[in-house]
């Protein structure tokens, strides 16, 4: 397998890298390092959102890449995301736009809607990384806009050549059937939080099924939210688990290179991401061995549909239920 | 408390019965003498659906009850569904119209989309109740109605004074969200498969916040389902669980008492039914006790997220996933 297997998503036959580097959490003094060293290891896919309040830091970083050599821009894949705040069909082109520049790019290879919840519009220049509320009112305010009218302007971005690929994240089963039944241009990716205790079995293969590339976040599961997230404490970290230690131990690899591996073995994109440089190579160094189809089963049947970046945890936004 | 307890519908004001009588699983020879039944023992709420093919029957049945003067027409509140076949709007009014026809009325009090599933157009006539396949193609075919093409549909049947209140049914809380943003009828009720197993607290609570009634049917769960879905005997029969005969015992009622006084104190409609004549008078006379907050806690800690009326159980329709 080559270092830098790809996934060619439809309708437009783009190759996506099924590993890349994710910017969530990643903090604003250390994002520019971050994805030049990414690059330097050889990721060639960088997961961007603009509710990371990052994308200046990358941008710089990118530009630097571009400058100094270290990649062209045809062979990187950038992906953004829409926020929540900017779904009205006449805020999309504009934080698309706010997002191009901030990465100093001229195109996008990937765009999607990063939440099916459409909030009350905030300036971006008033608005906070991660933050759910309105400033003005203090509460979470959502907006009339229906998920059709967005992906129309989302569409609209392909028909202006801004963006390449139109993708969706942290959609149901319900909600990509309806996509599927008005799309013009249908979504080339979906991105959900995807972790060996949250298989998702029948979203993804319906997911492909229907065309769709699935890329996992949050594949670490509840390590990725001890201290922050009460529940994560209620099963055994996930590296912890004997399954995952027992394989690490018979590949000689991290726990974390197994679980990443199962990830892509099932045709799963992964954007894991670490401050550490050595956890950062090491999680690209996962072609040099295969689990069989019974290692990738008994990882699976961990799954205990445990899910943690789900706005019903925190506020009345039941998109999962 | 009232031998009928009603709950007020949004927008309009309408009272709706919290206890009705299902025709699920109704069989056409017994569907008219069950309604007449029914309507003596004082159930005032009649939950139909094309789908369960027995409309015709229970026409005959609510003809004969205003003949005979057991109810009025204004006394009564019927309910009815559209069928997944029939979500193209130029198939509303028509398959509307059959149930009316069908049922020998002139309005409908409630009309709640089936399921969030538009499946190609298939002649009343040629189809088969409860039959998901296309009888031409011999398997499931979907067709590319969105939801909020069907919603327009829906809301002009309204317009037209056909239909008193439209609804929905087996939608999720990301489909539910979507809707809220662009109905410009709002949803009056949510039907969803609800049971100690299954509590769906999360979803019951957003949608009561946004002004929806919640009925719930399979109140009984697993004992509904045993010998057609596999994964019913997984869990214990609902009726064998300790605090739901432990409860039955102190208040000197069956367990389905106990189960669907736990679904009304929760202000959640109930729809059961029962071929036997005592349970069904059975299912009306819950109304002479109350269970503690403890007891109701205690009831729905059963909670298992455990569901049986899914399509992604028997075909690629994860509407749940």
């Amino acid at each position: 397998m080559s270092e830098n297997p790809t996934i060619n998503l439809n309708p437009t036959g783009h190759p996506m890298p099924l590993v890349g580097v994710g910017m969530w959490q990643v903090p604003n003094d250390k994002a520019t390092d971050l994805v030049i060293e990414a690059l330097k290891l050889g990721y060639r896919l960088v997961d961007c959102a603009s509710d990371y309040g990052n994308e200046k830091e990358i941008g710089i970083a990118l530009k630097k890449a571009f400058d100094e050599g270290i990649v062209k821009r045809q062979d990187i894949f950038v992906t953004s995301k829409l926020w929540n705040t900017n779904h009205h069909p006449k805020h999309v082109r504009q934080a698309f736009e706010r997002t191009l520049k901030d990465l100093q790019l001229d195109y996008l290879d990937l765009y999607l809607i990063h939440f099916p919840i459409a909030l009350k519009y905030v300036d971006p220049d008033a608005r906070k990384a991660g933050e759910w509320s309105d400033p003005h009112e203090k509460e979470i305010v959502t907006e009339d806009v229906p998920i059709h009218e967005t992906w129309k302007a989302m569409e609209e971005l392909v028909d202006a050549g801004l963006v390449k690929n139109i993708g969706i994240s942290n959609f149901n089963g319900g909600l990509l059937m309806d996509l599927l039944r008005y799309a013009r241009i249908k979504p080339s990716v979906l991105q959900i939080e995807h972790s060996p205790y949250l298989t998702q079995e029948r979203l993804v293969n319906y997911a492909k099924s229907q065309g769709l590339a699935v890329t996992g976040y949050s594949n670490f599961s509840n390590l990725s939210y001890v201290g922050f997230i009460p529940h994560a404490k209620e099963a055994p970290i996930l590296f912890d688990q004997p399954v995952i230690k027992e394989l690490a131990g018979r590949y000689n690899k991290s726990p974390a290179q197994i679980v990443l591996k199962w990830c892509v073995q099932r045709q799963i994109a992964i954007i894991p991401k670490s401050k550490n440089h050595d956890r950062l190579a090491q999680n690209r160094n996962i072609f040099d061995f295969e689990l069989t189809q019974e290692e990738l089963h008994k990882i699976s049947s961990l799954n205990a549909n445990m899910r943690f970046n789900d706005p019903g945890n925190y506020a009345d936004l039941p998109i999962f239920d």
